[in-house]
């Protein structure tokens, strides 16, 4: 059921994008957009797009919602890549934009495509105007200088630090850098219902943290033809991981208390939240 | 009048910005924000106030979207003076974002800046939900893939391209690098205030491109050190102008036309537009 219903979400964000794009004047811009738009596991996406349906929302009401996410996700990824920043040469199998392109053009492809969320989010099947305001301010928290980028930032620091990490100083790290995003997409459902968001939030936090400590656990033990990127960057940099603090069997065991936690938050919403559930014991049996 | 209202306008919007900034978690991230946000000439957040100021709003109402235009340029700035793009090392006189922290903490200063101008724009002072919408759309049609950005990839391209731009093409790249933003700032009133922005465009427009033309003449005659960057970049690379096209006189002339166009199509508003009248007058007199 959740994989099938992965796969159709990744089918319909995908036309969203495409559409989205080919409005945009053509030349390598919008070419560079387009290529950084594209796959990916729209995990994001998904966790829009099945909030708004327990709250009755119709996927194509909340589509637009599930574009800007994805489009938030994919300039951060970008940026992310840059050779001033984490240079990767390799994204889910494909040369990253500024190895294809050029830095330049990394840069700005990026710069479009945050302006291109927010522009997302203005689009009228989101309902009515207060609803589409509160998801532009949520958005802006998760992604700026609260959220995501300040993470992204600690984790710059971290680099040049005298000592590595602890357990929650990262933890405070990958809230921002991931979890501050998958936490706006998982409330994003109440806030196009007009509801509270309050009873998602909770999923949304659990989850974000079991994602990264997935994805430590992945750095170390993944397949590198499978998860489409140069794997062991953060043993080899010598950068604290959870691994690193956890261990790798205290790291599966933090993991699965989280997905405990993340399920149980679901409790109010019944047999309706199954397939959130589903995404919560997906995020860390995946092997991408 | 004109000279002391924008006098006025540098010091209530730096406190704007100065108070958006404190609100955030210390760091570099927002030492490097704050920094970018410092000086400049706020002339897009004066065409924010004035414009409203056309239609009955308040300042201290109007004063997180003139909070928002400044917080975009910055970010645009902070990113066009990287050294894959601009190069810069100068800006205002001060050493720019990447010389001053690393390009690193650039890509992100920049990056939440962008995030910062869309934040603002969801600020209760600005009124209606719908209103503040329909800022927050005009704002990403302006400065993304069709707007600012847009213009700033014509520019990148245009320095490999096998012959100089020609008239058009320089038009068309400016209306989107300068242009469109300064089109945001003057229609942003009449949007605050729920009204047609159309008789504002025509006066932005015009404006917009008379803006870049002087921009042209001061990088081939003005004063490096009043205006606080390497000056006659664009003649040593060769790359086409207003100036190059037009010739100086020919540039000086075509701005004096735009500005009159300027003035002419602030006919509706009276005598209560003289402010933007003596703004536009500005823009071509400016020697910074």
């Amino acid at each position: 059921m959740f994989a099938q219903r992965l796969k159709d979400v990744q089918v319909a964000v995908q036309a969203a994008l495409d559409q989205a794009v080919a409005r945009l004047p053509e030349g390598a811009l919008r070419e560079a957009m387009g290529y950084a738009l594209s796959g990916g596991k729209r995990l994001r996406a998904f966790l829009v797009l099945e909030s708004a349906a327990l709250y009755g929302i119709a996927p194509a009401a909340a589509m637009p919602a599930a574009a800007a996410v994805e489009a938030l996700h994919a300039y951060s990824l970008v940026h992310d890549d840059m050779p001033c920043m984490d240079d990767d040469a390799l994204r889910r199998g494909q040369p990253t934009v500024h190895v294809k392109w050029d830095e330049a053009t990394a840069v700005l492809a990026g710069d479009a495509l945050q302006t291109l969320a927010f522009e997302l989010l203005c689009a009228p099947e989101l309902g009515a105007a207060e609803h589409r305001l509160a998801l532009v301010a949520r958005l802006a928290k998760a992604s700026g200088a609260e959220g995501m980028v300040y993470g992204q930032a600690l984790d710059i620091a971290a680099e040049t630090a005298p000592a590595p990490l602890t357990l929650a100083e990262i933890t405070r790290l990958q809230a921002g850098k991931t979890g501050a995003l998958i936490s706006f997409s998982a409330e994003a459902g109440a806030l196009i219902a007009g509801a509270d968001p309050g009873p998602l939030a909770a999923y949304a936090r659990a989850l974000g943290l079991a994602f990264q400590i997935a994805d430590d656990i992945l750095d170390v033990e993944g397949d590198a033809a499978l998860v489409g990127k140069q794997l062991g960057k953060d043993a080899e940099a010598g950068k604290a991981t959870f691994v690193s603090l956890l261990g790798l069997e205290g790291a599966r065991t933090r993991a699965q208390e989280l997905i405990d936690e993340a399920e149980a938050a679901l409790a109010p919403f019944g047999d309706r939240a199954e397939i959130l559930r589903q995404a919560a014991r997906f995020v860390i049996a995946r092997e991408t």
